[in-house]
């Protein structure tokens, strides 16, 4: 059927370079491999990566979550900075499955781009690898999409989904929690990976910041204010967890505190939060100002300083406040009767 | 800090409607709640999915991958017919977990759109959640997120996750396949999510076509020759790897035969495609003429009909034909002592 002419249409002439692809999949595998644990049973080019399922889980129950990383990714790109942005993904979906009491086995990442930039995609991955060893999860695949004429030049899309388990009865369902537990804030180091569509427009457009400037009243750039990494609390909470010592988990995300604690709350009880309990750190209270958001507007869309709230009983919260040890921890509002989110 | 202006920024400025994304995931629900099995454990809404490990698979293993659609969305958006691309997905996925012999337990996906319609959402997720149910598997999550700034009016990329479980001793790991073994292609519904960045230059900037215009030679249209939906082999495979007919599954995405073959075959194996064994489908011979592609390029960039290779016995290939049905199954090579893939 080919009629041998030299002016054929290549595959690379529509905008994909399968050899680049091969390149950058090279790249990666020892930063893949660092990830292995001794339940990862397949390598890098595998169809699908190949996990056991962990014999020290009792009635092993599987938990899984999809994420992605937000527009916090055109915070990366104007920084051009890309290490940062996997962790953040990781991060946030290892916290999803924590909160219902689960530690994660596995990551798979997918990355999206309209031309393909080893340097960048290096720079995503290893990111996506570093926060993988730092949770104790195996990178187990992956895929690096080409998509020519659906990315602006430089730009890419980030989504992530982690597998991790939980023994049966460990399962963290809300059933634990009672009338007059306590909710105790685990700082966040930040926006986390919400709320990016409303900061960029008040510090892009309205404030007129660059990467480069300071974000007022915070003594930090735009730049390393909104890439801080979003905080996995595994470490912190693994501990208390293993004790037995919580009663609910909820991951503060899109929706803020009122969109994310009613989630874990059973029918019948709500919640008082204390607003005088922790500070709000500087980055919320500039946002706040320039852009002249309503208070409970910024409660809804940002995490105002607390990452996760461990609900526990009374007595316990010592030991959860001593696990989070340098995160900062507070005892931020109670469990009552009744249902909502009320804030005083 | 909020000084009550009622011309303070709020989030729905930004381009992000939490209510819309509300509606949207309440329209889901029972789309999602149709693919639930016993093992599901958890409601649409949770943080993290729940799946309880199968107990019919004896010492399991997980298999998982991640994939997306690539630029077959493009057409999808050029159509305006969003309820196909989900099927793709999922079958792909599907298909990647197959060749390692797993079945599928659950799927996660990741939808992101600049503005999120409503309608478009539902019509991509039914899609996925029909994929899902004809594949025995639960839609178990998945995130939807707005992206304003950073997709086209219109557009959105697609990505989903899954996992399957095997019995570690049924694992497809290329170790069964032996010199003599017969190579049976299984047909292709047309380009399957692979070539569509070099496919679309072809039929709409050389051929100059529209979505509703016909491809030259294939009695269809450009959309329905270009959003047939990718097949998965699950329901043709099932009862062959169960009566462990089948030394090695091959699924022919990017790359080709000739990329994904060698994937599979133990070293020292290479095999011969009798390019006569099977004809290739008018759609391939269309873009082939049209863009004046060259033929190895063409085999490295589709799937040219082939869409799963299964390795096996001489004896067994009646049993695979058989099983295949109306899928359409032909003979088209051998494995043979040597390297890499030769065609004549």
């Amino acid at each position: 059927m080919s009629d041998g002419r030299s002016d054929g249409l290549r595959y690379a002439d529509a905008g994909v370079d399968l050899d680049a692809a091969e390149r950058a999949k090279e790249g990666l595998r020892s930063l893949v491999a660092s990830t292995r644990d001794c339940f990862t049973l397949s390598e890098l080019g595998a169809f699908g990566g190949l996990y056991a399922v962990p014999d020290d889980v009792e009635q092993p129950v599987l938990v899984s979550s999809a994420d992605g990383v937000g527009t916090k990714l055109k915070v990366a790109f104007a920084a051009n900075r890309h290490d940062t942005v996997g962790q953040c993904l990781v991060n946030h979906c290892v916290n999803d499955i924590l909160v219902q009491g689960a530690r994660p086995l596995f990551f798979l990442d997918y990355l999206a781009t309209g031309e393909m930039d080893e340097s960048v995609v290096q720079d995503v991955v290893r990111g996506v690898a570093i926060a993988c060893r730092e949770n104790r999860c195996a990178l187990l695949g992956g895929e690096t999409a080409q998509m020519p004429d659906f990315y602006a030049a430089g730009e890419y899309d980030l989504a992530g989904f982690v597998v991790g388990a939980v023994a049966r009865d460990r399962i963290l369902d809300g059933s634990r929690i009672r009338a007059g537990d306590v909710l105790v804030g685990l700082a966040s180091t930040g926006l986390h990976t919400n709320g990016y569509s409303l900061a960029r427009r008040i510090v892009f457009d309205v404030l007129g910041l660059g990467v480069d400037d300071e974000l007022p009243g915070t003594g930090r750039t735009v730049g390393d204010e909104l890439l801080a990494v979003h905080r996995s609390y595994l470490g912190a909470l693994t501990a208390p967890l293993a004790e037995e010592r919580v009663h609910g988990l909820a991951h503060v995300t899109g929706g803020g505190i009122p969109g994310n604690l009613p989630r874990i709350l059973p029918e019948g009880l709500g919640a008082v939060v204390e607003r005088s309990a922790w500070e709000i750190p500087a980055v919320f209270r500039a946002l706040q100002e320039a852009g002249g958001v309503e208070r409970d507007e910024m409660d809804r869309v940002f995490n105002m300083g607390i990452g996760m709230i461990v609900v526990t009983e009374p007595a316990e919260v010592p030991a959860i406040v001593g696990a989070a040890g340098e995160i900062g921890a507070w005892e931020i509002g109670r469990v009552i009767e009744g249902e909502g989110i009320g804030y005083r």
